[in-house]
Formats: C-alpha cells, structure tokens, sequence
C-alpha cells in the first residue's frame, strides 16, 4: 500500500518496466534491449582511465562543454544549441518538464517508445495517441489536431524500426504550434535523420543516444540539439550537474572516434538485412527496419511460445504483451554469431510448430 | 526571447546558479562550492579501472544493486529501504515529483538551500519558507502549520552549518502528516544523523550524497533511505536507468572505504575548529558549523569586500546577495594548507580595513 503522503499520480502508477538484464558474467544471447553488440570504441577506456582524483573530487563542468564541443563539430552547430544528459532518458525528461506543462498534453503516434506514457503521466498531462497511417507514415494532420502541447517522434521508431522521411517531420513542424521532438536513439542506423531540420525550425528539438550507436548503454549519456533559445530553456530544467566526469571524458571521447563507431552501423545494418531475409525465409513477416532490432511476426501466431522457447536456449528477445504487438517479437541485431544462434533456434522452434 | 511553445514556468524562472568552477588545472583555492579536500580513496580508482567494455556496452543494473547492498550493511537497512540517485540532486528531483503534486507546496526553513524552491517552481508547486527559531531552532509548529505536502530540511543546513537534533525531527514528524526530507548532504562532519529515524517514521527519508564526505563531486552519486513502501514510489519516478556502471562502481568502493572517508572528516572537523577560532580572532562572527564550511559574518561589513579581495588572490569562497546573506562569507573547509592561505589573506585584508 503506497502511503498516504504520495503523490495521487504516483500512487495509481506503474514505473517503466526495463526489459531484463541477466546478471553480468551470465551466459546468455542478449538481444531484448537493443545494446550495440561491438565493445565501445578502445578510445573510450583510454578517457575513463585518464580521469584522475582531483578531477573526482571537483564538481563537474555544469553543461559538459567538452563533449558540446565534440558534437558542435561533428554535426556543425554551435556549442549552445546543444544540451548533453544523463541518458536521453533524461533528455526526455528535461524535454517534457520544459514544454509540457500540467495539465497539458503530450502526442505521440502510436504504437511507439513505452516511455512516453510516464513522462506524461509524471507531469500530471494527457497523453494523446494517433495511429500510424498505413506502412507506417507519420499521421501528420491528426497529431496536429491533437493541439498537444508536445509531440515526439521515435525515428526510427520504437517497436517497429520504420522511419519517416525529414520531410513529412518539416510537414508537421511547419503546421504544428507546439514542440516537435524527434527522439532519434536509432538515427545512426537509418538512412537520415533531422538534425538540419533544427535551423529552419525554432519548435523542433532532436534527441540522441549514445546508448546504442556508441555501445554505451551502461554509461548513460545522451544529448539533444535545437535552436540556441531553446536549448537554453531545457538548461534551466536539468539537473544543475546532470552529468558526471568519467561520462563526460568517455562520452566525448566515443563521439570523437567515428570510423569505430561506424565500422559498428555498417556490420549491424548488414546482418540487419541478414536477419530480416533469414526470418522472411522461415516464416516470419519482418517490417523493413532502419533501426538495430526488427520487428517480427511470428508464424502461426507463436510468438509468446517462440519468445519462451528461445529463452530456455538461453536468448533473450523483447515480447510486448499489448495490443498489436502481441503477435510480435522484437530483436536486437547482433553480432553474426549470436544471429546465427538465434536463427538456429528459431528454424528448429517453427520447424516444430509446423510438425504440431 | 523564450519562444511560445515553452511551458510558461520555465519561461518565467531563472536556473539555479551553481557556484563557480574554475578551468581544470588553474591554480586557485577552492572553497567556495563545498567539496572535500582530500582525493576520493584509492579502491575508488581501482574500481573504475576494472569496469569493462563489455560492462560499459550493457544496460546498468537499473537499481544499482550492488551499491544498495553496500549501504545496506553500513546502516542496518535492507535494500529495499534504498534508492540511488545520480547525484543527490536527482533525489531531490525524485523526492519532489514523488510528494509534492502540481498546484501543492513545498516548505523549508529558510535561509536553507537555494536549489529547494527551484525544486518547487519546476513542479507548479508553491514554495513556502518559515523562518529560523532563534539559535537556528527548528520552527517545528510553524512547519507543520503550512500543510504542505512535504518539508524538506538540510541537516546540517546550508548556507549556516547548523545542525538540528534529530529529536526535533521526530517532533516534527509525529506532528505532519506529509513527508519530511532530511537532506544529510553534510550529516557526516555532524554529531549525528537521522537515519533511524526511517524506521519509526513512514514519513521520514533521508538523503545522502557522496560528493562531499566521500570526496566525488565530479562522480555524481546520492542515495535516500526510507521505508520499503515508501522507496518503492520513488522508484517509480526515477529514470530507469539513473546510475551508470562506473558511478555505481566507484560509490560502491567508496562506501565501503570508510576508514579512509573518516580520516578526511576527522581532519575537516579538526580544521573547521581551528579555522572558526582563527576568524573570530581577527573579527569575524562565526556560526558554529556541523559541516564542511563555515557562514561567518565579516567585520565592518564588508563581506563582499573581502570576498573580491580572496578572489583577486586566487581564493574562492561562496558570497550570496541576498538578505540575511550579504554581510557574511560561506567558507569551505580545505586542507590545513589552504585554509592558512584563506586566513593569510584575509588576516591582510581586514587589517586594511581597520586602518581604512
């Protein structure tokens, strides 16, 4: 029984439930939370280890300049049109607690990150969903009639992988009053992204990760892009040191090294083809992904008994037990010997079904 | 300008200011944002060299287990009675958004710390102050008269270094019905704390934080103790991911360090002695602190005098412009060391000003 004294919001909630984490050291195929399968670049243990005591012991630069920096540089923006976090998790809790306020309304289309729904419900807002059109296009005109006081876009999006051209994202901008945030976790994997949009556009704001991209899940750093007197709004939100030395050394140093980074996208997005091509072969109808992971019919309607049976050979992917995505399952791209273990797995599973 | 799609709020408020952080590698005297003077513990280092790329590639444990069960064994609370934060301003954040809805209040002693009605603002609740008993006494009745959804005391407090008995606190949490958040920042240069109170009191959370008893600032770590029942709504509200693995491996270190941790305090404690009588002799008042710095009010007035001449010689303190505030200096206690050159100076400075 939650006491009394909480907050009725929090009392009638549930938290975000994080898909599962063996214990380290365990033996198991971890493809359900979409971690990048290749160590961080060597560069990145190189800055953890020349972080010293005194650099411990001193708070740390406020808004991470150095990694601002590194970004400025990578994507042509200038130092203060970035903000760096604690995660995008933080991001997009500095991003609903600058725009959304409570009793407003935040939008999203639907189905999509599961995380939305709490940030709204934390700020004490709405949270307003919208199909996705047909072969997932973005529902411009209906998010637009939400008069939400924020939409966000996952693109690529999350569970499905699909993605939506800049294009239809200046569409909504141009014709929405509100925020426009596209959360692109998985941008590194698809064939664009937004970050330009921002110059043109003072209500669109892009969020990164350097979770998935950079190998960095367990690092917790992410960071997010907009105009100057936007990202000087969310500044005044954020925690006052929201980021930590070693994260802010490992961080930049990730960013800095992009031939590693993208030695990792261009072998992910093969085995990406891979792995869709392979699932199609036995059964599977696979949505064309731009992200890490695809999502997956299962045949025959077997997807909780696929997602249970890979589990006792010792794979783990994401099952959602929701609404049109029951019949699903999402998996992490991986390196292409743990594809293979999957794929061996799953051919003997359906091959079985079928047999049944 | 902020333009119209920001919450109006946040259009509205300014950030909290932090205190100033010089460029790494300048040769200042630090003390002006309460950091502790001695370097973190050696098993620190130790512990962030032996995370790995492969632990860095991974989710983190999302409840910092490890570090939960360490501060378990040095209180005698089960883990579950424990949440860690990214640094004890995400407790805050957590603790805020947990109790205190939009349109409620939040109530403080006042003068306490500055980040507190932030806190409140960001939440559209109202901030409400009482002021100090004589003897910086806690104002218990008046306290509990504000009805607000929760009350939050930094013990000892800061900018004064006062510290109030924890039977005080139990008055106080026998009498009010919301949540009372004893902010222990500084509780390890006290006489004492109140984490026993946690267990007669479902209203009663502690937070800690181990930027300054444990010498990381840069690393970003705090942690609550509360009742079962009570952490496990504040776990709802955290990020999920709020701890990254070498934060949450080098505050494990540090924790369970603690004879190297009561060797810096031993030391402050002895300094913050001689420090106090050092600057009553030369004509300051000197509140009797329980922390790692002092509130002292200058001679003649002229704190902010004195404040630019320590700056114009590379020493640093803390200078509020504010009522109740202004006439006085807020001093961290540094090493022996730093703290005579603090004294040299200040010793030339006010002999000036005798003579002016």
């Amino acid at each position: 029984m939650a006491p009394p004294f909480v907050r009725p919001t929090v009392r009638d909630m549930d938290g975000y439930t994080p898909g599962e984490q063996p214990a380290s050291g365990s033996r198991v195929v971890k493809l359900n939370t979409n971690e990048n399968p290749f160590p961080p670049s060597p560069k990145v243990i190189q800055a953890i280890r020349q972080v010293d005591a005194e650099t411990l012991r001193r708070y740390p630069n406020p808004t991470a300049d150095t990694f601002r920096d590194a970004v400025g540089k990578l994507f042509g923006v200038s130092r203060d049109q970035i903000i760096a976090g604690n995660g995008s998790d933080d991001i997009l809790t500095i991003t609903t607690r600058t725009f959304v306020p409570p009793g407003g309304s935040l939008a999203s289309p639907d189905p999509s990150y599961s995380l939305y729904p709490i940030l709204a419900k934390l700020e004490d807002a709405r949270f307003v969903t919208v199909p996705w059109l047909d072969g997932w296009d973005l529902p411009v005109d209906a998010l637009v009639d939400t008069n939400a006081n924020a939409i966000y876009i996952a693109n690529p999006n999350a569970p499905s992988g699909t993605y939506v051209s800049p294009k239809r994202i200046v569409e909504l901008a141009k014709k929405f009053k509100g925020l426009v945030l596209v959360d692109e976790a998985y941008a590194d994997f698809a064939e664009g992204n937004c970050v330009s949009l921002v110059k043109e556009h003072a209500n669109v704001v892009v969020s990164r990760s350097l979770s998935k991209a950079y190998s960095l899940a367990g690092l917790r750093f992410g960071f997010a892009i907009g105009q100057e007197q936007v990202i000087a709004e969310m500044m005044k939100v954020k925690d006052s040191y929201n980021c930590d030395v070693l994260s802010i050394a490992a961080a930049t140093a990730a960013i800095e090294d992009q031939d590693y980074a993208k030695f990792t996208w261009e072998h992910i997005k093969a085995e990406r083809t891979r792995v869709t091509d392979e699932l199609t072969a036995i059964g599977f109808n696979v949505i064309p992904s731009q992200a890490n992971f695809v999502l997956a019919t299962a045949p025959h309607g077997q997807a909780k008994a696929l997602y249970d049976g890979l589990k006792a050979e010792g794979i783990l992917v994401r099952y959602f037990d929701k609404p049109g995505l029951s019949d699903k399952l999402r998996i992490t791209i991986g390196t292409s010997q743990e594809n293979n273990a999957l794929l061996g797995v799953l051919k003997s599973l359906t091959a079985v079904e079928k047999v049944a």
